[in-house]
């Protein structure tokens, strides 16, 4: 059985390029007593894979030039030696960038049934579980507080604007486009959203939509967009650090305006996570999450990209805020 | 009845000088019933007063100018209409810088008795406390874990030490003179110390004596030496943010590294908080404080200055590192 695959051709400088992937194909070993044969239907492209490509350490181990890359998949089962999973079932793993993956059931998922299966990649997938945990564990939102987030139209960000309104809070979004603006606010109830390309002064804009301050930053961006929301930050506000794209592509340390003095002077929390942490309780948040979505409480967008030989294109495009909301793509 | 006392003449621009203090006189009113008259025994100058000198708001009111100053004063009651004190108790209290000042009793704290009443602004006070609940309720230090503590030999960074040691934590104290830290490892058991003034690159220093990565930061100074910690925390790592001396002094904020891709790869926590927040756990503390003080486990070390004219003078050293411990006026 040929597969085609993606491997790692080199580390890239700044912004990857389609220079850092190569195309190539082999031949997958027969399949083994408990093993399970898939086929990619779709694949999941995320900001954080930007830290595997480095060569020094992150919270994950980074990707050996020549390996192929691996993020979460959804496939379906084409052959089964695995007395648990049936032919023609459609899992998630977190597999190769391959069209066809060998694979143990330790390491599947059983999608949310009567949904559409790309949401397993999305808002009931990780990037589902990352809002779900970070903005109700770390970022502990109460009713009428205002929260903040950052790179709103992302996979992310939509969810977590979507939750805190579910929590009754008020909530302003902030991201890259008046399109994905006008999304968030007709499509998914957010109340004010920043426009950060055409804002011009970010802290102004902030101060006009947050006349009682900010309770609740959710970072996913990090860089300018974040510093101009520290002066604002009310007693005891919470900052939750889930993802600093702006920065990703850069090779040095940020420089930039320190929030130590905003944290000490309203007693604030900032706090930085990796959703892996919450594993146990992935159950719940799936759970919690797969009942908004089905009642209409929560919706999710998604950008999908045709084509297995695109994958690196539509990672790659993640750093040019082409996306609105989960960027997939559909092989 | 008459008493000296000092005004806040004008803000200061950077280090505040004397020119920024006013001596003056003033006639106290008569003593109303419930009201008690203080003869100033110490004065407490801290490094937080700096804040209160600023126009912009803090997480204190600032002073206003023409205004008394104020700080911890441990006093004598020479004159008592309240039936809670005699005459003769010695109490603290948050009062001005004056010789006298008339307080009521809910305002007065009674010392730990068979101690030296000094003790109240240092280890068995508020700098005390702020070691107590910093260290234990926001740093959680565990056995075993690697504890870097700034300040180090200022009183509450010397507080924080011993109790990292008492929870069994490997304790490495920065300070600013090779004096002071020997005085942490000879007389207060802090394994290693780092001289931040001749240690020349202070992230190998710190990479030196933390062979096994930092699980908790109590920072009491920012700037530069915090900087060199973040590449150091361990996953999970917490860092409490309890003062930024460096930069008390600054009138722009601080620009340099930031934190926030450090806390979010290793999963960290950075919080800041006022000692006020606590005050409904206050008896818990002095009592944990007070135990470990008078069974020897917890030593105190404090700079005395004499003589209320120079309290001005005593506050403005702070800024130097001229206090090893508390710095404290005798009027």
């Amino acid at each position: 059985m040929k597969t085609k695959e993606i491997r790692f051709a080199s580390r890239p400088a700044g912004l990857p390029t389609l220079d850092n992937f190569e195309f190539t194909e082999s031949e997958l070993p027969d399949l083994q007593d408990g093993e399970v044969l898939l086929r990619t239907v779709y694949i999941s492209v995320d900001p954080y894979l930007r830290g595997r490509m480095r060569e020094t350490k992150s919270y994950i181990p980074g990707f050996e030039i020549g390996q192929v890359i691996e993020s979460a998949v959804v496939g379906e089962i084409v052959e089964s030696r695995a007395s648990d999973f049936k032919r023609g079932e459609v899992v998630v793993a977190q597999l190769g960038w391959r069209t066809y993956n060998v694979a143990t059931p330790a390491h599947l998922m059983r999608i949310v049934p009567g949904v559409s299966p790309s949401t397993a990649l999305g808002v009931l997938g990780i990037p589902g579980l990352t809002a779900y945990f970070g903005l109700l564990d770390i970022g502990l939102p109460k009713p009428g507080e205002t929260v903040v987030v950052s790179g709103a139209a992302g996979a992310v960000g939509m969810t977590v604007c979507q939750i805190a309104k579910i929590k009754g809070c008020h909530v302003i979004g902030i991201a890259g486009s008046d399109e994905k603006n006008k999304y968030l606010r007709d499509e998914l109830g957010v109340e004010k959203t920043i426009n950060y390309k055409t804002a011009g002064n970010m802290f102004e804009a902030l101060r006009q939509v947050c006349p009682n301050g900010i309770d609740l930053y959710f970072d996913n961006v990090g860089g300018v967009v974040s510093d101009s929301v520290l002066p604002l930050i009310n007693e005891r506000a919470r900052i939750v650090i889930c993802g600093q794209i702006s920065i990703y592509n850069s090779e040095k340390p940020e420089v930039g305006v320190k929030p130590q003095p905003f944290l000490l002077i309203r007693s604030a929390l900032m706090k930085g996570f990796i959703i892996t942490q919450y594993a146990s309780r992935f159950g719940e948040g799936i759970g919690q999450l797969a009942q908004w979505f089905i009642s209409g409480q929560l919706k999710h967008a998604e950008t999908i990209v045709e084509g297995f030989e695109n994958t690196p294109k539509a990672f790659i495009g993640l750093f040019k805020g082409e996306n609105l909301g989960k960027q997939i793509v559909k092989v």
